[in-house]
C-alpha cells in the first residue's frame, strides 16, 4: 500500500509538468502519464531528486493500478474535446468513490455537465481553475475549485499543499458545485483582461503622448510597484519594458508586434456577463482591443485616412498612475458584482472575500490591492458594488479625478483609452441618480408602446404618453 | 377556388391584427385565427370595409382549409416556445409545399434550426424579421426574410405589397438561408439600442449640462431633424419632448422614470458580435446603459457617495449635432462590419446594400442616412467599414472633432455618455497603425510564454522575449 501513489496526472505538457514536480516536492507520491509514453520517460529522467516520488505509467490501466484507493486523478489536456475524450478513456478503469479533477481552462458550463454525469456514475469530480502560468504551476498557483464538496475534501490536502501562499494562507478553496471553480478562474481571466488593458493604455499615452523611452516608462512602473499598484502585472511591465533585444540592440518592446492573443476565456466572460445582465464594460473593451489588435491592415488604412492628431495635454506621472488606480479598482468592482450575480443564481457558495483572497498570491492578478479588497468585501454586504465599499470609495474619491483627466486628455489627444474609459462611464452611469433612460422610454411608448413607469406613481408600469391610443390597439 | 384565401394569419395581438388589415388593404385575400375566437370574431367585426376579404376561421383545420394550395400562413405569436408549438400544432396538418413564416422576434438561431426541420418535412419555412411598431405593420413594416429560397419567391408578391416603400423600392428582402432575416432583424434592434442611447446621451448634456427645458431641447432636435440627423427617431425625440402630461402639467419627459425596459434583442446582438469578434462597443454601451437604468437604489447611492461634478465646459449645438452624427455613423459602421462577418460566416447571400435599402423606410431606424449608406456600401467592398467609404470618411473628418469636444467635456463634467465614449474609444483604435498591444503581448510571454511575432519577421509567431527559457519547459 505504501507504495501506492496519493495522486494520478494526466498531460505532461508545461502546466501539467509543473504541476506534477510541484506535487512531487510537497512530498506526495505522484503517478504521471502521457499520451507518448516517451515524454513520461523523459520527464520522469529529467525529474532529478524528486525522481523517486514520481510514478511513470505507459498505460491508463498503469496509471489506475498506481493508485491508493480512492483514486484521485488530475487531468491537465486541453480543455474541450480532449477532456471528454480523457474522461471517456477513463471511467471504465475506475471505481464509484474516485475522483477526477480537470485542471484546465474549461469552459465553466462543460465542468457543470461534467460534474453532473459523473455524479450519476458515483465518480467524484472537481472542475479545477490554475492560476499562476508556468512559474505558478511549479512554485504555487492560485487554485479555485467546483464540483463534488466530497471530491474537494479528499483532494483538499494535496490540492493545499501545493498552493500558493499569502502569508500562511494558502491561495486554494472550493467555491462551489458544478462550474464554480472554472468560473471563478474565468472572471480571473476577464479581470486580468482588462489589468493588462489599461496597462497597456497608460504605456499608449506615455510612448505616443509623452514621446517617451521603455526605459524611461519601465521606471515609472518599477515606482508605482512600491506603492498602491503593488502587483506581479505591474512589476513585469516595468521588467519588460527595461528588456534589450539581443537581436537588434533596441528595447524589446520596441520589436514587438502589437498583436496580442486570446484563448477565449476573456470572451466567455463577457458573454456570460451579458446573459446575466451584469456586464462588464472594462471587460468587454479588453476583449475588443485585442480583436482589434489583430487588425493590422485595417488600422494602417483607417491610420492613413484618419490622421489628425492633436498633442496630449499635458499629464503627470501621478496622474497616470492615479488613472490606473482608480481603473483598477472599477475594473475589479465590475468582476466581483458579477461574481455575486453569478453566485445567486447558481447557488454557489463563493464567499466574495474567499474569491480576493485566493487570488492574493499564485495567480496573475496578485496583487496587495486584492488584500484590501478581501477586507472590504467582508465586510460589505455582497449586493453592493466593491467601489462602494468604504475604503474604496474613499480612493475612488482620490483617484476618480485623475482618471478623468486622463481620458478626457486622451480623447482630445485621439490616443485610444478604451478600458480606463468605459470603467469611467460605468461609474459615471452608477452615480446618476437620475439618468436619461426616461427619454429611451419615451420613445418606445412612442414607438412600440412598451409603456413606462412615472415619478409620481413609482412601481406602476404600463403607463403611456398621450401619444399612445388608450383603446387597447396599443 | 376564387373563395380561397391568399395567406393565413395565426395572432391576432397588436402586430398580427395590424399586419392582417394591412394585408387585406393591399387586396389579398386573407384568412386569420386566434387561439381565442373571441378575438378573431371581434377582430372581423370591427375590420370595416376589409370584412370582406378577411376569413374569420375557428380552428386551425378550418384555418388551413380556407386556404389556396400551396397554403402559406404567417405566424404572428410571441417568440420562443409559442412559435414551437405553434408549428407542431400546424405540421400534420399540412401538405407538402406549403409554406409557414414566423413573423415574431425570434432568435436567428432558432429559424434556422426550424428551417432545416421543417425542410426534412417538405414544409417551406421564412423567419421574418418584422420592424416599424404598430403603425408600420399597419401601413407599412419593413421586412427582413431568411430561409427556404423557394418560400421567399412564393410569398414574395404578398410580402411586397404590404411593405413600407422608400420612393418606389419596397423596403422587403430576402437575405439567405436559415436565420438570415431574423439575424438581419436582431442587428437592426442593436443599432436601435446604439441610436437611441446616443440621443439620450445628448438629451442628458442639455439637460443636465446646461440646464435646458424639454422645450429648448425639443426644438433643438427639431432642426436637427431638417438636415443631416433627419430620421424617424430623432423625430419623435423633438415630439416626446414637446409633450406635456396632461395629470401635472409638466413636460412629460420630467414624469417618465428613468428605467428603460428591453426584450432581449440587444443582448443577442452583442453575444452574437462577441462570439464572432466582431465587437459592437457602442451597442454594447446601449445595452449596459439599459441595465444600469434598473439599478435606482444603487445609482442614488453613488450619487451620494461621490456627488462631486464639475460644470459642464461650453458646448455649441453646432458641436452636439456634430458629436451625434458621428457617433450614429460609427455606430452603424459597426453594425454593418458585424452584419458583413456573420455573412461570411453563415454563407448568406445578404448585400449589405440592399440591408441599408431595406432599413430606409417602415423601421424604427429609418432615416436619410441610410440612403447614403446603401450608396456608399454598394460602391465599397464589404470587407471595409462603412467608416472609411468615402463619404461616410468625409463626414468623419468632419465631425469627429465635435464628437471628441462632447466626449472629453462630459468626461470632464461627470456626465455618462458612453455609447458615444465607445463608438469614439473603438474609432480611436481603428485609425492607430501601432497600437499598445505589444505591451500585453509581451506580459503574455514573459507569464505565460504565450509568444509573440516581431515586427522585423511578420509572419514568424511564436517568438519570445530573452526572459523565456528556450529549453521547451515553456
Amino acid at each position: 500500500m505504501s507504495d501506492q501513489a496519493a495522486i494520478g496526472l494526466i498531460g505532461l505538457g508545461t502546466m501539467g509538468a509543473n504541476l506534477a514536480l510541484n506535487i512531487a516536492e510537497a512530498g506526495h507520491r505522484i503517478a504521471v502519464h502521457n499520451r507518448s509514453p516517451d515524454k513520461t520517460r523523459a520527464f520522469h529522467e529529467q525529474a532529478g531528486a524528486l525522481r523517486d516520488r514520481i510514478v511513470p505509467t505507459e498505460t491508463l490501466e498503469d496509471l489506475v493500478d498506481a493508485l491508493a484507493s480512492p483514486r484521485t486523478i488530475l487531468m491537465m489536456v486541453p480543455a474541450g474535446a480532449p477532456v471528454a475524450d480523457q474522461i471517456d478513456a477513463l471511467v471504465p478503469l475506475l471505481a464509484e468513490g474516485d475522483i477526477l479533477i480537470d485542471g484546465g481552462n474549461s469552459d465553466w458550463t462543460d465542468s457543470r455537465d461534467r460534474a453532473t454525469a459523473l455524479g450519476d456514475r458515483g465518480i467524484g469530480f472537481l472542475g479545477l481553475g490554475v492560476s499562476g502560468g508556468a512559474e505558478g504551476a511549479r512554485h504555487g498557483p492560485s487554485l479555485m475549485a467546483g464540483g463534488h464538496e466530497a471530491a474537494w475534501a479528499a483532494a483538499e490536502t494535496v490540492l493545499t499543499s501545493i498552493a500558493a501562499r499569502f502569508g500562511d494562507v494558502p491561495c486554494a478553496a472550493y467555491f462551489g458545485d458544478g462550474g464554480a471553480g472554472h468560473y471563478v478562474k474565468t472572471v480571473h481571466n476577464g479581470i486580468e483582461y482588462a489589468d493588462m488593458q489599461m496597462i497597456a493604455e497608460i504605456y499608449g499615452l506615455m510612448r505616443d503622448g509623452q514621446g517617451r523611452t521603455a526605459a524611461d516608462i519601465s521606471a515609472v512602473f518599477d515606482r508605482w510597484n512600491g506603492a498602491a499598484l503593488e502587483s506581479y502585472l505591474v512589476e513585469i511591465a516595468a521588467e519588460v519594458a527595461a528588456v534589450i533585444d539581443p537581436a537588434t540592440g533596441r528595447p524589446i518592446l520596441d520589436v514587438i508586434a502589437d498583436r496580442a492573443g486570446q484563448k477565449g476565456t476573456g470572451r466567455w466572460t463577457v458573454m456570460d456577463a451579458q446573459r446575466r445582465a451584469a456586464p462588464l464594460p472594462a471587460v468587454e473593451a479588453a476583449v475588443t482591443a485585442r480583436v482589434l489588435s489583430g487588425e493590422a491592415a485595417l488600422r494602417a488604412e483607417g491610420e492613413h485616412l484618419f490622421p489628425e492628431s492633436d498633442a496630449l495635454p499635458p499629464l503627470t506621472d501621478a496622474e497616470l498612475e492615479g488613472a490606473l488606480i482608480a481603473g483598477k479598482i472599477l475594473a475589479y468592482s465590475q468582476g466581483f458584482t458579477l461574481l455575486s450575480v453569478a453566485r445567486g443564481e447558481e447557488g454557489w457558495i463563493m464567499p466574495l472575500d474567499t474569491v480576493a483572497r485566493t487570488w492574493r498570491a499564485g495567480c496573475i492578478i496578485r496583487s496587495a490591492m486584492l488584500d484590501d479588497m478581501a477586507t472590504a468585501l467582508e465586510e460589505g454586504t455582497c449586493a453592493r458594488p466593491l467601489a462602494f465599499a468604504p475604503t474604496f470609495a474613499e480612493r475612488l474619491r482620490a483617484h476618480v479625478p485623475a482618471l478623468r483627466r486622463v481620458v478626457a486628455a486622451a480623447v482630445a489627444a485621439g490616443l485610444p483609452v478604451p478600458a480606463l474609459s468605459a470603467a469611467l462611464q460605468h461609474f459615471d452611469q452608477l452615480r446618476q441618480s437620475r439618468g436619461t433612460a426616461n427619454m429611451i422610454q419615451a420613445l418606445r411608448d412612442r414607438f412600440g408602446a412598451h409603456g413606462f413607469e412615472r415619478t409620481d406613481r413609482p412601481g406602476e408600469g404600463g403607463q403611456h404618453g398621450p401619444w399612445v391610443a388608450t383603446d387597447g390597439s396599443a
